[in-house]
């Protein structure tokens, strides 16, 4: 049997192809609830998706804002314009939050290979100051260095977004729109159904 | 006595000059509280600054959905990219929805000026079916017609972001960020203090 791709997910790929040379293409902007109740948004980086599935990479420091906010509230939405083509998908999903302390070793496993997936200059991020804090210009500068075969320091987080509904606009200003949903089968199984809706 | 510009609207201001040439460079993500509790979050146009203010516009249809989620939950965070320039703003505030059943003159007199300061083309938008409905492809392709001289639509609805805190990356990779809070005086103005914090 082999695996199905989600039509969404088709259209996403798709995306990323014709917008390909486009440094932007793989920013996508990330929401969550913050810790006051208030809305929070910024831009993150695509990391791809899972092999063989439709969940969405995204790499952080343990030490951001948002993995406070996940926590508390699991749920995000990623908005997705890619400018060249004028598309933009609306993602809605949960988000697992997976740090050193994760007690699944597979999801471990999947940690340690997006760390090794990240090139190095990103990997030396987590070794900077607590993001976010006041900034102590008198700290020493320190040379950070990076064992290249070294694993995952312990600021470093992955996040695995699995989408649920996706909205997905064909072009932004005015033409098509459509709705994707998941249901989960009686085996368990994820299910995508599709409706077109008013642009 | 002139009007004082905050510091982040300087660099908003920059910002937009420097990526003028992008025609995506007026697109922001707006996110908000949705009605079942999770994110949402949608690319929306800036139209400018209100006059002599620091309050941001937004047009939107009195229909779509984050109307709902703006009267139970009025505050946004928008995150505002600029990928030439590699700027990131986060600005966190409370929305003002301006319809047409406002009861403040003063509100429908800015919502009156926000509409026809917008093209015919993006007024006709709001004659359109409701959005995100199920699309009804049997339904007759009415030609919508509009005279440019009369005043706006009921549909139409004018957002007004009063910002308090911005978050401001000098550039999105890494280099330096910036917090600028709002403080009210003891006359009821609003003062910005500013913190540089780590990246």
């Amino acid at each position: 049997m082999g695996t199905v791709v989600p039509p969404w997910k088709q259209l996403v790929l798709g995306a990323i192809e014709a917008n390909s040379h486009l440094n932007h293409s793989s920013y996508i902007q990330l929401a969550t609830i913050g810790l006051s109740g208030r809305p929070s948004n910024r831009t993150v980086v695509f990391r791809g998706f899972e092999e063989n599935s439709d969940t969405i990479r995204i790499n952080t420091d343990i030490r951001s804002r948002k993995i406070g906010e996940l926590k508390h509230c699991p749920f995000s939405e990623i908005c997705w314009y890619f400018s060249d083509s004028w598309e933009q998908f609306r993602i809605n999903g949960r988000i697992d939050v997976i740090d050193a302390s994760n007690p699944d070793p597979i999801k471990l496993q999947k940690r340690e290979k997006a760390w090794f997936d990240s090139s190095i200059k990103s990997r030396l991020n987590y070794l900077c100051p607590t993001p976010g804090l006041p900034c102590n210009n008198e700290q020493p500068n320190q040379e950070a260095h990076l064992d290249p075969s070294s694993g995952p320091v312990v600021e470093y987080c992955l996040l695995l977004l699995d989408p649920d509904k996706i909205t997905y606009y064909v072009n932004l200003n005015s033409d098509r729109r459509f709705i994707f949903s998941s249901v989960l089968t009686a085996t368990g199984e994820k299910c995508w159904t599709s409706e077109r809706v008013n642009p």
